[in-house]
């Protein structure tokens, strides 16, 4: 190493501005191909050593995106948002998928020591994070589709992306209801999980509170993962034990999906026998038959902005901030009207 | 930089051995974090650069994945079988999404560029590279789910795992004649697109020719891409146009599902009407209504033995190697027997 060459002395030797090298050092995509040959071969040559330590010199334009959950359809509709955004603002995006039941946390900071990240994206986590767990984390980080509901931080120590997910399954029974049903049974992932299942799960339950409506504990099945296969199965057992509602609320689209399944398997009709409904806004969800009735993320939005967030704390823009957008309802043929006395 | 500094100057200042020093250095996990810090201080501290240029030296472990295709929902399956083999292997991958008529070859120059990748696989691309647009790739590569079927490359040239698209075609044409079917549309990307469509469509007309049916270019409609709504909309000009088909082959299951939706949109049922087979082999698929009838492509073995051909090329192992593997048939019940007179 010789710390005393200075970009200076490089602009210098490759007879351009000071300005051209930096972007070089940085990796800017600006600068023509020859020159950047140059400038890096008379950076070597000088034995040029950025300020900064070894460690953080390399992979100096990475953030890597954790995602929690490989078989949530969610995340890759997410992560197509987000990546245009990643790549529009010159850093590269690491890829990293943990299970449903994985330690996101664990993760990241086994990823921030072995790969020198910048920042990360977290797709789907626990939503009650202590200031403890995090203080290995030392880059900013964005938890995206969730916030720290039951847990203690401080807005200042992290930020977030998200719908209101109580508010949204709120939504979603409401508009069960005023369809006139009043037997509605709910597949969630499981019934405390510290995490957006159970969020959406306790919105299912304000809502049939503030509609009078009692808790049927028998009306709720735990899928215990986000996959289509564990919620097929969640709803095959739901059927089995009860036939007497006339809607299904699915925390997600996944699920949805899987519930309209099941119930078209065991010989009921969506929505003549049972109306399913939704969050998220799959893709895929508009290309089913019937379409699901869901409320949409609005995940170019989200993806913008939690990469705007993100890269301004990286850059030393901004501190913490927390976005909460709104869903909106996509009409779909999964449900219908009945008699409230159905 | 100071050359004459070597891991075994390390080694004796941090009192460990030349092997844990180099562990360190590459990025492997296997180290204590204190014992890891102590040897990157030293190294910095004395200077040490490691052979290869600057430029080489970081992110020495990455493998990026360029993925050809947003919306293709097969992707994102075929990315989750990659990706635990990719840290199983003690790997990073960079994720890079570019759309379907993208060119994946500059993307790749630019990233090896700008990213000091170790090597790159392919999700989809084209089959007609040459020997010059590679010459700047300068890290080694496997083509995922692709050859170099209408190019002039040499077997030494690049890796691919794949399976055989024109057979597999063949395959699901023959599949829907044996239950009697002989007008079967097709709904495929390009006539000519010198990609995974053409390939496919070749076989469509192959499996036609060997059974005397006439090829009627009126039941062939392009999409144009490969996600959802193009393929819908292509469904729905085919539709529009003709009604005198009884079966209809879509080229990959994100077409088939999109296919099943416009059929049932436009008041014909799947299969009574219409049956539907596709090639791929997605988890949703099983999760529609009636389950779509597909090839499966054997997605856990094409992304280990992709990740094992492409890490045994940048260990120095194994030079280039391709694998084609077999489809596998589906049961599904998009797809009815009918009478040939029908």
């Amino acid at each position: 190493m010789n710390p005393q060459v200075t970009i200076k002395d490089i602009a210098r030797l490759c007879n351009t501005s000071v300005s051209t090298v930096s972007r070089v050092l940085n990796g800017h995509p600006d600068v023509s191909e020859p020159l950047r040959a140059r400038v890096l071969e008379a950076a070597e040559k000088a034995g040029y050593v950025a300020n900064g330590s070894l460690r953080n010199k390399s992979k100096a334009n990475t953030i890597a995106v954790i995602q929690r959950g490989e078989g949530n359809l969610f995340f890759p509709q997410l992560l197509q948002s987000l990546l245009p955004n990643i790549y529009k603002r010159q850093y590269s995006c690491l890829l990293y998928q943990i299970a449903t039941d994985g330690d996101e946390i664990r993760a990241a900071t086994t990823l921030v020591r072995k790969e020198r990240l910048l920042g990360i994206l977290f797709l789907g986590g626990r939503f009650n994070y202590t200031k403890e767990e995090l203080a290995p984390l030392s880059v900013p980080f964005v938890c995206c589709t969730y916030t720290n509901a039951f847990g203690c931080l401080e807005a200042g120590d992290y930020s977030s992306v998200t719908i209101d997910d109580s508010q949204a399954a709120r939504r979603a029974v409401h508009t069960l209801y005023k369809q006139g049903h009043r037997r509605i049974a709910a597949l969630i992932h499981e019934e405390a999980d510290h995490s957006i299942g159970e969020l959406r799960y306790q919105g299912y339950k304000a809502a049939l509170r503030e509609h009078g409506l009692p808790l049927d504990t028998g009306l709720v099945e735990c899928a215990h993962g986000y996959d289509l296969s564990r919620a097929y199965r969640a709803a095959e057992r739901l059927i089995q034990r009860r036939r007497d509602f006339t809607a299904l609320f699915a925390i997600s689209d996944t699920m949805g999906l899987a519930a309209m399944k099941a119930l078209q398997d065991a010989g009921l009709q969506v929505p003549a026998d049972c109306s399913v409904m939704a969050i998220d806004g799959l893709e895929v969800s508009r290309y089913v038959t019937p379409t699901l009735m869901t409320l949409e993320q609005p995940v170019a939005t989200l993806g913008e902005e939690a990469v705007r967030i993100l890269v301004d704390r990286i850059e030393g823009r901004a501190g913490n901030r927390h976005l909460v957008v709104g869903t909106r309802l996509r009409a779909g043929a999964s449900v219908r009207r009945v008699s409230p006395e159905d």
